[in-house]
């Protein structure tokens, strides 16, 4: 289904030829992480809130699907488009308004990258207080739309903690403008809220106010062998609790990711940890001598057989090494048609929860490999499961082996990268009856057309 | 209007004659900071999730109001009751069901106190992350339907960042369960969110699982004169980016507050700093020696002109009735009947606001007096506004001065006691149209018959 010539003339109205890209110049455009992002005929790309409350209208009254896109770095397929559909993307609302050192607040277009966010706030000793791999390509309003997590989020909250107020076009048209700058707000019901993570289903976040938190630093950072999950958990403890050092991540590997991003590069030193079945990478900061402090710390955990070895990095380029070292893909480019899980268990659950899946999914198929990367202190772990062939058909299968025992244990099967197309069916499966149905109450009340990113989140 | 007696009679059969308190014995109970709170004449007491559903259920088929009520601490009249409702108080749902030191979470009843699960936390070197002056009559369950803030909001959120997870009775009697014990979750369209801060317009929270954290101290504790609110930001700032202190606390008074609670108990050298415009109270810990810490980071505060005058708590005592002095309410003992009003402010337009804010109340009744305390890193000030009489007819008329500027300086005029009905005209000018639908929308969504909390938060 093409979309009617009319209306792409009346959007042009709107946004101008510049702002419209149609399918020959999206066909020499890079999708992002997922192929069929760029599956639609048309996308737009407004200059402001007005054309966007414009584009929705027209786009409401035709009851055209209208798929809002960020930096298109989403794992679970939420800005997948088909024919028919209009994408909208906010790359061009991309302006950092202001940004207040004293209060610790910026207000922004949605489409700041977190990149150039990070670099604004920096330049006054400040951080957004979030990080993650994705950050030179993820935008704001797309990590708000996902409620985006990542390495920071045990200490300042996920995007849903650092949003201080939104700005967001509705189905209609119409416009929600509460850009406030404070973090102690309770106008009323929170109706702001429901934006966070629901990946553009209820409207398109064009505006938002952040708080800023002070920039930490210098850090010591560390790769440390660990000889099973347990004493990572002790670590983790350990580490929070020292009270000489302020912890600014503890991310966990399992042995075999390391071993594939180190294959090449690495120094003998760090690619010795390998062997271990779990390696942390640990960044702490100090009051003063960050390496001496850690060192220290260290040095009293491997004592108590916390941990088997340690290297605490030189230099900031050896510094450097070591976030690649976690954040490298070497283990889907090595064999790609893998299937990522996504999933959080309270921490003093993740030894036991890690052990029975594993043992799970041997028992299912022992050709299957798979490879854990997370953010220890939440519990959050990614699980890379692949074969030397794709299995990419296989998720609904080998989701039920990752989701059995997380219920009772408290954790969730969608911990930061949100449900998109991907989780569907596990939250029609696992969500309840009436959570489902409030869900379906909140999108008709919201969106009662369904043009707002149309077979996303919700199940029918 | 009276409950008709068959009602009553059916939800005996629920609750059972325990479950329920009637008039005579309603008149005999506190009713808490609204001597409105018991003015309905049935109170239930449910044990239960299942009797609440129960309730629920057959309150919604006899369209009959029901009013949540916590520990009837609220400040904005969310609790009122009138003839023909159902109270119905979670003082029952009490039990602290689990707490998991290595995970940091928490699964208990609604109706435990912030007292009693800051004592059950602290045996196991945890702290719940939020503390205010009504903790020993506070719920938790009244505590997430007002976003309770309080003293460490500043660095460990309001109550919505507290909460992993609420089971919540519909207004159908339909329970949705989430009590997932992590902090990354996001399953489909965040619903659960609309629970926090609703005053209990949308249903009734009646368990709750919460992330808790390492506690801190000990403390070194401070009693600092300021010349001027500009510099009492600075001293914030400083204090926070200092490196050698993690600050716990940074509270602020008016002199005249100070002079009003320090006159019958204090020492002189607390009681001379009352002549001072701003005194803040300052509350940190360090790696070791936070005495010191604190007295060396005043010491140069001083040479900067940024402080006047220091007292730093010397024993447990003092450091209680520094505290004592913030959180005692001797300003409206004494001239009862004035009016409370809640803002935050941007921090680097708090002092301009007050500024401008106390010579609109001036010129508009040179009469009236105003009092602050707030929570100054958040920006949130509360302004006791009253006269030798008492004025409480007038909370409009005063409001139209405290909002005349807030929304264009980013902050708002509710910042942590809620809407409840206090603030419904002051919502229901400034929200806007979008808004206020947007909140119609969800309520009907909800609670399609109104049975929830009626007429509170929601403007008709």
């Amino acid at each position: 289904m093409a979309l009617p010539a009319e209306i792409v003339e009346e959007i042009r109205q709107i946004v101008g030829s510049q702002g419209m890209l149609g399918r020959t110049e999206l066909a020499a455009r890079d999708p992002g992480v997922d192929p069929h992002n760029l599956g639609a005929d048309l996308l737009i790309r407004p200059t402001s809130t007005t054309e966007v409350s414009r584009v929705l209208a027209r786009c409401q009254a035709a009851r055209i699907g209208v798929v809002p896109q960020g930096g298109r770095t989403g794992l679970s397929g939420g800005a997948v488009t088909h024919a028919g559909e209009v994408i909208l993307s906010l790359e061009r609302l991309n302006r950092i308004e202001s940004l207040d050192p004293i209060s610790r607040a910026a207000v922004l277009g949605a489409g700041v990258t977190l990149t150039v966010l990070a670099r604004a706030a920096a330049a006054h000793g400040l951080s957004p207080g979030i990080d993650f791999g994705g950050r030179d390509s993820a935008t704001i309003g797309g990590m708000i739309s996902t409620n985006a997590g990542g390495v920071a989020a045990f200490r300042h909250g996920t995007m849903r903690e650092r949003v201080l107020g939104l700005e967001v076009v509705l189905a209609d048209g119409s416009v929600l403008t509460e850009l406030g700058r404070v973090r102690k707000h309770n106008e009323g019901l929170a109706v702001q809220q429901l934006f966070i993570g629901a990946e553009g289903t209820l409207g398109v976040i064009t505006r938002v106010s952040l708080a800023l938190i002070p920039l930490e630093g210098p850090f010591a950072t560390a790769l440390v062998a660990v000889p099973d999950l347990d004493r990572a958990v002790t670590l983790c403890d350990t580490l929070q609790r020292s009270g000489s050092v302020t912890v600014a991540a503890i991310e966990i590997m399992s042995g075999n990711h390391v071993e594939a991003t180190t294959r090449t590069a690495a120094t003998g030193e760090i690619k010795a940890l390998a062997a271990s079945p779990y390696v942390a990478l640990l960044e702490v900061s100090a009051p003063s001598g960050a390496d001496a402090q850690l060192a220290s710390v260290l040095g009293t955990a491997a004592e108590a057989g916390v941990i088997e070895d340690a290297v605490i990095a030189q230099t900031e380029a050896q510094r450097q090494f070591m976030w690649h070292v976690r954040e490298d893909w070497a283990v889907d480019r090595e064999r790609p048609g893998g299937l990522w899980y996504d999933v959080s268990v309270p921490l003093a659950a993740l030894p036991s929860y890690l052990a029975s899946f594993s043992s799970r999914l041997r028992s299912h198929d022992a050709g299957l490999a798979l490879f854990v990367i997370g953010h220890l202190a939440d519990g959050n772990v990614h699980l890379t499961v692949n074969a030397p062939h794709p299995i990419s058909d296989r998720y609904e299968e080998i989701a039920a082996l990752v989701t059995a025992d997380l219920a009772s244990l408290g954790g969730s099967f969608s911990a930061e990268h949100g449900i998109g197309l991907e989780k569907k069916a596990t939250l029609q499966r696992l969500a309840g009856p009436v959570k489902l149905d409030l869900m379906r109450r909140v999108k008709r009340a919201l969106d009662p057309h369904g043009i707002m990113n149309p077979g996303k989140v919700v199940p029918d």
